[in-house]
């Protein structure tokens, strides 16, 4: 347990902007982004450079604190959120945000950890280049929590996840040693690769402060549109026959179910222009950054296939960029239209694409037996096998009791599915604080052992965001 | 130092054709794949089962031996070679070959660890799919090497190195016991991914025995070009045109420089209907999966770009699959080239591809200037900024005598170059037993470190292939 002046070396360190202490000021960094868990800290740290974080790192050993790093606090799992009586500091890479370099020959982006994944994007598209990361939350959140997560988002069908766009990184360690391999190198084989430990490691074995990525050229041509899917359309055949035929162009493959269009357009208070089949919609996007591609006749002929096959009723090719706009805000407003109609208990599971109908048969034969009254909304990343499969929380019932209700019930009931799907009850949100216990049921010992290892291994004392991910384990 | 008669409970676990000690035998585990280390083991043990592999592991422990996994024995780095004085008995994988599952709707394949590379390949192609690994040793080679060196190859450009295919992995660890995490999953976050560290890790740190692998559709559609480069051509501007205006839909940028095609035409005999332009020549191919996206136009409409910019003096596109297997031939004979001139001295060079230029230029001086009368062969996958750089042993020379001089004196010239871009000594082969001495020499101490720790906390008694990579660090 720290002493009640140990924040003061700190101060020296950091600067009077670099160490928040006032009970107003830490409101928005204990407070979990779902509203779910209110942390505790003693104090925020903001440094400003990598020299700053390796400083704070030997103080909080010195004095007894833990770390627990935060980007821009829009995880979904308390991954960033301080544990009350644990004495963590919040490390917020929140002044750490430089663009540090954009090579357009060698389709790389180098920049500071807290730099807000919009503003890398923009750095890239300023040199007619993609950063293909895309998330609802990009606008606020930030590289060091992206890398933190894995995170995957809008666009993994076609460019994979975090990690898989990672050439370098740069991590200060539980020792306050730095760690840099931010070479811009595509080919580096130079044994077991230690930077693959940090990705999707929440923070819990380092502070990362950097990252090399790379870019596409910026696809200034785009097709898409709005599939109405047949009743029994299955989506694994439709998808396949998507990535086939358009070449592995489609960017976007996302599932609407009607529910969830139903949810936007009781938000907006208005009817929407577009709607779903009986086996519901689905936003597709193909993407290229040549003119020479005629993605219209691409996607047409498409469309056409897939309506021979009887598994697409309608389809409607966005005609203007307005158009589809629209399309895309549907998609993107699922969130607030459940938090509209009183927020909504969410399931984050991944399926191989191949399982998708299975689960969705079974999930909603279960949840039909089970839970009759409670509206199911499920959408997402059906190319990756990523359902956001959520229950909307009943009109006049508590969100968080129905959170427990349904957590401590049937959500274990359709991770079971999924498992026995060969699946996961964690497709892209992590594990932080909120799923310790799924890590610790639903994840063999010796995986876990493996993860103890590598923690005992990189941070022995237990400095780095302690609780999360393996809790005590 | 093991029992004399320690090899008993081997054959009885392993069975009669399980355990190899005849020295005529055993001749071809132990001679790296370029023949430059003989290497000494008491026996090659050949498992046929994941089950086989854990009972070894733990008989190996319990006797006092080493394990040297081996899967083609096809590595340039001596990896797979046991080394004498150690005890060390190769693992072979080669009766581990099975090929477990295809999965045509989620782009899967699941196999063992001892499946060859061009059976795994073949097992996808029955299914219209494809296994974008590509090597020159795919004949051969295994899947655990690949996995083991994060072999790289000829389509790394639009695919990526062999991390990036992997979506599972089953690894018997040091102790003897079995980390499985198989599941065709393209999004699984569930916090740090102890698979990762073993890809790479070139068998220091367990023994893979099997991976799940993602597929594409097939792509049946091809079109080719030999580019016949100007005096002066900018490699990475002309790489960069090539991925917008493609919409990277090329699978392969390969230079070839004169030298190199000179050697093909030597070792043939006859003169080569292709030639290089000043510049040198590149061989690039479009591919796609769908008849709906005009390749030959793509292709047509980005070489006339190239030719009005005045980078590339002439193009011959591929009129027929024969001439495109000519192209291809010469590409892929070179090494062979090499060899029937005498052997070369191979650097596996890779630079940021925005300074390739400045490698050749700065390379080729130094070379000039320091080794006037030896013939340089450099030609490789440019569009990941690899270069494969090679000193043709001088006619009359020892082509053992002259890798030690090259290695001792003016490769140390060339990494340095490479460094001082942002590159690295080694862009494929890996460290294994040859390149250990750079590991030491040019990467820095935290990162050793690192995988120190990582070596000390999976395989604590030095079991899995002592020697190799960080050798007694």
């Amino acid at each position: 347990m720290p002493e009640p002046d140990a924040l003061e070396p700190f101060r020296t360190l950091l600067g009077a902007g670099g160490v928040l202490t006032a009970p107003d000021m830490l409101a928005r960094y204990t407070l979990d982004h779902r509203e779910l868990m209110r942390g505790e800290t003693p104090a925020v740290l903001r440094p400003r450079s990598v020299e700053e974080v390796q400083g704070l790192v030997r103080l909080a050993r010195r004095h007894g604190y833990g770390l627990v790093p935060q980007g821009g606090n829009t995880g979904y799992v308390g991954g960033a959120t301080p544990e009350p009586g644990r004495h963590q500091l919040v490390v917020s890479l929140e002044r750490m945000t430089r663009i540090r370099a954009v090579d357009p020959l060698n389709f790389t982006l180098a920049c500071d950890a807290g730099a807000i994944l919009a503003d890398a994007q923009a750095a890239a598209a300023a040199q007619d280049l993609l950063l293909p990361l895309s998330l609802g939350s990009e606008g606020s959140c930030r590289l060091g929590g992206n890398l933190g997560t894995n995170a995957g988002g809008l666009q993994v069908l076609r460019y994979g996840m975090t990690r898989d766009l990672v050439l370098g990184l740069e991590v200060v360690l539980a020792d306050g040693s730095l760690f840099s391999d931010m070479r811009h190198l595509r080919k580096n084989n130079i044994g077991t690769d230690p930077k693959q430990v940090f990705i999707g490691a929440e923070g819990t074995l380092g502070i990362v402060t950097g990252v090399v990525l790379k870019l596409w050229p910026a696809q200034g041509f785009r097709a898409t549109a709005w599939l109405q899917l047949a009743e029994g359309a299955p989506l694994p055949e439709i998808a396949a026959l998507v990535r086939r035929e358009t070449a592995d162009l489609a960017t976007t493959f996302e599932l609407i179910s009607a529910s969830s269009l139903a949810l936007v357009a009781e938000m907006r208070g208005a009817p929407i222009g577009l709607r779903t089949g009986p086996g519901g919609a689905v936003l597709l996007e193909l993407q290229a950054s040549s003119a020479r591609i005629p993605l219209d006749d691409v996607l047409m002929g498409t469309l056409e296939l897939l309506m021979e096959q009887g598994w697409v009723e309608d389809a409607i090719l966005a005609q203007s960029e307005a158009q589809r706009r629209e399309m895309w805000t549907i998609r993107e407003t699922i969130p607030e239209g459940e938090k509209h109609a009183g927020g909504s208990f969410k399931h984050d599971i991944a399926v191989p694409v191949s399982r998708l109908t299975d689960f969705l048969e079974q999930g909603g034969r279960l949840l039909a037996e089970r839970l009759p009254a409670v509206r199911l909304s499920f959408y997402g990343h059906v190319g990756d096998g990523n359902i956001h499969y959520n229950l909307v929380v009943p009109k006049g019932q508590d969100r968080l009791a129905f959170s427990r209700t349904v957590e401590a019930g049937i959500a274990h009931d359709l991770y079971a599915i999924a498992l026995a799907l060969g699946g996961s009850f964690s497709a892209e949100y992590g594990i932080g604080r909120f799923k310790r216990d799924l890590l610790a049921r639903y994840t063999d010992p010796t995986r876990r052992a493996l993860m103890a290892t590598l923690k005992r291994g990189l941070d022995p004392d237990g400095v780095m965001n302690a609780g999360a991910m393996l809790g005590e384990e």
